[in-house]
């Protein structure tokens, strides 16, 4: 019988707190850890397995190897380094990606021949490293992209106008970073375009748009100052894109995609829009009317990083 | 310790596949079930408490009598009677109409304070009646309306393009009958226009609109075609209503609602519209702009409700 | 990406009931309807699909022909007829293992390679009929056996001392049918003997046991004198046991299995006995320790059984 | 509308990691996150919101302050303190004493009348002092006791006869601490007595329930080894607690309890025990027969715990 296998690379807290959700959750048969630190892999997957009792669904849960990924569905790269004092940020980057294409090849050498799934930060620049490494046709390769922001957004704007997140359709696009942008010009509620919510709701003004937008925008820097990390929102978000993809769900999500042409921006890169994900990848990226503001906002973000990979030694 | 209570009155097919919904997903603590043959009811309680060593949740069921509505959150009625040969539509109605009156007036003796839902045909009129006949106010009386038409509209379109029913944000408005229609120029995929999303999308062309338009009108009657009658979706249907009031949700479904003049149309009757759902009942309507066409439809929509109405007894 | 599929045969109350159970609790990913009233299992599909947008998972569920058993991990068969006038037991039940075996033979014919699941009865006769037909290791044809009575019995015990049905661990064996018998001696509340509860609680007496047990034989007599049939409890029992199956629990469950020397009983027969299941089927039976009075109570039931086989024709 | 609400003061890795589970698996309606670092748990309440729209469940998340206590159904205590450098056992203990009674008394203060769950450690101890400072009735302070024990000692016993956690039926008893036992004489396999299945699988011998109990013993040693805390297995533990407590279940649990006189050990002290737990807390402690070994296990750990308490300022 066959099985949904998931392999976490990287168990530092973002990728522990998916494994936890997931978990929690029962959104795949299989759930693999892997770590440089092994012991740490090891010590994780045992506290995950003590609350086998309560789980909703039966899960193997184990360190593993990279030959792991072999018949794995779907590989999710947490793994990644931070500044070192003095360090710039393009060679931060440069070690980032070295990190990222020696974790891609270990993967690939298994025989792997599923999806890839890079949350590793800057997710955008890195889930191209990740394509390129892999030779996966792009739809294989996704980054998490602008998908955590998005429920950022989401979440705000339904604590402003007390509505259900489910009904909070919205999104942030372009680089996941000081880039992005959110998208008003394509935002609902329900069915009702968010300028006619405004006109007729007093919860909300064309005013709290920005300071909801600045709100999303600053909340990891919210969250770091008051716990120094933050991991849990992207836990939930990487549960939700897993889900996703084992259920072949047809979903649109805005993540990192390969853009191709589809949106008016530079080439060759990796970059936040909505895109339908099924069992297979990418099914393709939803081409949305942007507004001139917006069309603006989204070249610049493509740009940057454009720029960025351009100073790259790839 | 408090515990969210619903009493179903009306252990026909409609009724028990709510409740076995409802037990599957583990929405309510405390199920009780009601009917006019109380054996019936009984042998129901007694079918699903087999299965409680495999339910999500401990779930309290039992036959009971209207003196249990007293703390009940939510009360959904689903009784009614089918047409005698020779019986005209309107002496039908009236009779359907006594009955629904003759329950409301149990449910409230007890001292109820919660949540009436009507699930019973014709559900519009039935609604009214049940307002009332309760004389709770109207926020506190709902019928299902259109959210069944709506979920099989979303079905349909989920279907012929091939993206997740969860992206499908599109409503069936008005009566839940002949005079329904489609709302579709508040329909999107994701936060795309279908009007955009026809242009792009070659799965599906503007005469596909009028087509499952119409698989949805006639969806009751190709079901009772083949196999009698219609019940498991409805009874997830009103299961999704009832995990909105429950959870006190803020979520927006197109249910019967009491039109107060938010729209356009004859007022005082009950009719299909979006509204905010949480666990005070109905928290406001969403009022939507509807085009010419559209306008049309939901006024004379609105008007076969209100002729019905007029014609009788009260 | 490897999906799990279950494929029903017989669309009358109970495989829908088990089809809506699963539905509702997301077991698996495919499902697929069949019965000789093809319309009718069209019908089904149709509405359950319209719950879709409620499903805790997305499902694919359609009316479907023996081929598409190929690929499945289950068949569940809840196919049969019913006694006509004048037809004498072993007659219907020619005729039903008649039906068996035409169904069985179809499913074999799609290079099916699965588990078959059998709720027809009498369960165990037909179960045998189906390993028979099958050609398939008898550890891959299971049938419902004494799980629902089992089910019953927990609930009953449950409900007597006001302790949670998941603490409840006792079983119903032998025969579904007459000849069944709750095994006492190997029945635990918690951890503690049934004998040890009697003894410190005061909500239960030896007598209770009796009665308990007999209420559980009449369970489906009380229930069709009231709604004419059961569907629910028996349809979340089949949930359970595919979950156990689907996600490889290696979970014991009371059903209809191959005895093959086990116990001390009539060989080569079909009888309820606990087993442990996974995704390959019955990975053993588990030899209980029965005190005389059981293993008469065993012997006799399995006896019954042998006689009914020794009747028919093969 | 009535609604579950928890409280969880101290917002450490245990307190929220037990949150996230709580979150991820739609525990309760409403969750109140306290700490002494108010900022930090303003910080975990935006990380945990920030995954609303992928929750099961919508819920109620915030920072808030002990008088919100007042209406919750359940605070769980995970606060404390660690050794400080030459401080003695004793020392550290008399400090965490003290800080568990402000903790209870500015529960209390709020008006709270509902269950207090005590997660820090030493948690028999604390226990202890949450009933004393508190003034509630013992039934309604429980502590974590030897749930996670149990836990681990299921798992670990699943995972070497490969059954399904859901049939391991066996408790670790006592102290939640180095005097703790596992409780062997009532120990089973579905309804098989361990000694029954030693007998009959080769997968498993007398000296494995040795190193097994080595192995939960051990557990959190080796864990703290590898990733410096262990979090996820006791969040999921309180998680399944909550569960029972929430929904009534009457679940048999083992926790620690305030033993009065149901078993033959020192009174007046909180110990491991397996209790039924509603959602008035603990409805009884179940006593079971211990052989000669385990009662004198029972009365060691009992007298520990007892020492203790008698060194300690009150």
């Amino acid at each position: 019988m066959p099985k949904s296998k998931v392999v976490i690379v990287g168990t530092g807290m973002v990728g522990m707190s998916y494994a936890y959700s997931v978990f929690n959750q029962g959104t795949c048969e299989e759930l693999v850890l892997i770590d440089i630190d092994k012991n740490r892999a090891e010590g994780e997957a045992m506290d995950l397995n003590h609350g086998m009792a309560f789980a909703p669904r039966k899960m193997k849960i184990y360190a593993g190897e990279y030959s792991d990924c072999k018949d794995a569905d779907l590989v999710v790269i947490t793994a990644g380094v931070s500044q070192k004092e003095g360090e710039t940020r393009i060679d931060l980057l440069n070690r980032n990606a070295k990190i990222m294409k020696l974790v891609v090849n270990d993967v690939m050498k298994s025989g792997f021949d599923g999806i890839i799934m890079v949350a590793s930060n800057p997710v955008d620049i890195l889930a191209y490293v990740a394509k390129k490494a892999s030779g996966l046709p792009s739809g294989k390769v996704i980054g998490s992209g602008t998908s955590l922001d998005t429920a950022r957004l989401r979440y705000e704007i339904s604590k402003k106008i007390n509505i259900s997140v489910s009904n909070i359709h919205a999104y942030i696009l372009g680089e996941h970073g000081d880039s992005e942008f959110a998208c008003w010009s394509n935002a609902y509620i329900g069915v009702k375009p968010m300028v006619d919510v405004i006109e007729s709701m007093s919860e909300i003004t064309f005013d709290d748009l920005e300071s909801i937008h600045n709100s999303v925008k600053h909340s990891a820097y919210e969250i770091i100052k008051r716990k120094k990390a933050t991991y849990y929102g992207i836990g939930m978000t990487l549960e939700s894109i897993t889900h996703a993809i084992i259920n072949n769900e047809n979903r649109i999500i805005p993540i990192s995609v390969y853009n191709d042409g589809v949106y008016d921006i530079d080439p060759d890169l990796y970059i936040g829009l909505p895109a339908v994900l099924n069992s297979a990848g990418v099914h393709h990226i939803v081409k949305l009317k942007l507004n001139e503001k917006e069309q603006v906002q989204l070249k610049e973000s493509a740009k940057i990083l454009k720029d960025i990979l351009d100073q790259m030694e790839f």
